[in-house]
């Protein structure tokens, strides 16, 4: 995630003074798409920047936040489970979340402009500077609280985690019957694009919302070999009966 | 479904003898666009024709099939779970299966040509017409046995009933929260995208595969007002950690 942020930052026309990273050969790495300085000691870094962005794995950033000598006039964090009052303990004044929701896969590029990034800030002028600077990379820039954060995040595993295991179920059943998993593909697509432009409530379909007991047993019978699949069927299909 | 299957058979130069409704507004609709006679009682049924494709709901297929006097040459049905052996409560002696894998809405245009035709023919001749007919109007046929369709009829209930049924999840968590459900979308997309070359079981993501117990008990702990969603969240939490 950091070489995309600092990458689009860079042909943004922001200058990015320094990266830093616990090797050299990483920091040196990103810093050669961005013709920044690397480093690989928080004691070389420069303190006076306009903007410092916290890139890394959620249980460092307390830490790397204690060690900072700082002067400069934001800084913000990309994570997006980690409260706004991390930076409390610390002498920090303005401070904020700069968060894309996205599922960033190393071999994947992404196209930034197309993924929302979630701001908050300490206070209004950080709020809206953090806001400003991520319409340079997206044409999707929400303020949301940390409180709905939290939230979005739960929603998050839901639309995204539990959607990938049921495609997993899917390929499971598929595969242990001779198909080719591929034929379910354009009807994957197809959900995923409906709920686009409509309410997924209402476009929901199968044998759960027709309450076709005969068509809802039938399924359960041949999943009783995989106890786990078999419950998540019945639990999510009363589910779906019971809306 | 009808509408679709008919307008396309046409502009791929074949010829509509006739269009069957049960009211005579419905066949001439159909029929307009295909260039067919439109009839309204199973009487005024030409029997010598070479193809017969019965497109109506599951339920009324077996009897529909009983009144029909049939000299032609090939009957198939284009329901995703009735058996190939409803043909042989008749007289038929070349039957199948024409069965479009697709999510099919009013409002919505779908190009034929990327929704996968699953086909099944009583003999290796008829399967074989069967598949040169879908051939015509899609670049994704297979052969797929009455035992193979209903598995599959399976799958699709998780990778797409299911999968709808976890965007409305989210799309509650997020409307009650006063969080644009917009803010998903592109997530959603992705996960989508992802595995049209990926494995699913590879590219899952979240705190269930990563065993993150205190992110999992705070999810739950944010669900205890629904009941329904927090035992979803568990069950499927566990599949997937036990994976």
């Amino acid at each position: 995630m950091a070489t995309h942020l600092a990458t689009s930052f860079y042909q943004q026309g922001f200058e990015i003074v320094q990266v830093f990273s616990k090797t050299l050969e990483n920091a040196t790495k990103l810093s050669q798409t961005t013709n920044a300085k690397p480093i690989n000691s928080l004691n070389l870094l420069n303190n006076e920047a306009d903007f410092y962005i916290i890139c890394i794995k959620d249980d460092a950033i307390n830490e790397v936040l204690q060690r900072i000598i700082f002067k400069g006039k934001i800084i913000a964090h990309t994570s997006g489970s980690i409260p706004i009052d991390v930076f409390k303990t610390n002498s920090y004044q303005n401070y904020g979340i700069f968060y894309p929701l996205q599922t960033f896969s190393k071999e994947k590029a992404i196209n930034l402009k197309e993924v929302p990034f979630c701001i908050e800030g300490n206070n209004n002028d950080t709020e809206n500077q953090l806001f400003e600077m991520a319409i340079h990379l997206s044409d999707h820039v929400h303020f949301v609280s940390s409180e709905q954060r939290k939230k979005l995040h739960l929603a998050a595993v839901f639309a995204c985690n539990f959607t990938n295991y049921m495609y997993t179920i899917a390929n499971d059943i598929t595969s242990k019957n001779d198909i080719n998993f591929d034929i379910l593909k354009p009807l994957i697509k197809e959900t995923a694009n409906k709920i686009m432009e409509n309410n997924p409530a209402t476009m929901q379909t199968g044998p759960a919302i027709r309450k076709d007991t005969a068509v809802i047993n039938n399924h359960l019978e041949m999943l009783s070999d995989d106890k786990d699949y078999q419950a998540i069927y019945k639990l999510v299909s009363d589910s779906i009966s019971n809306q």
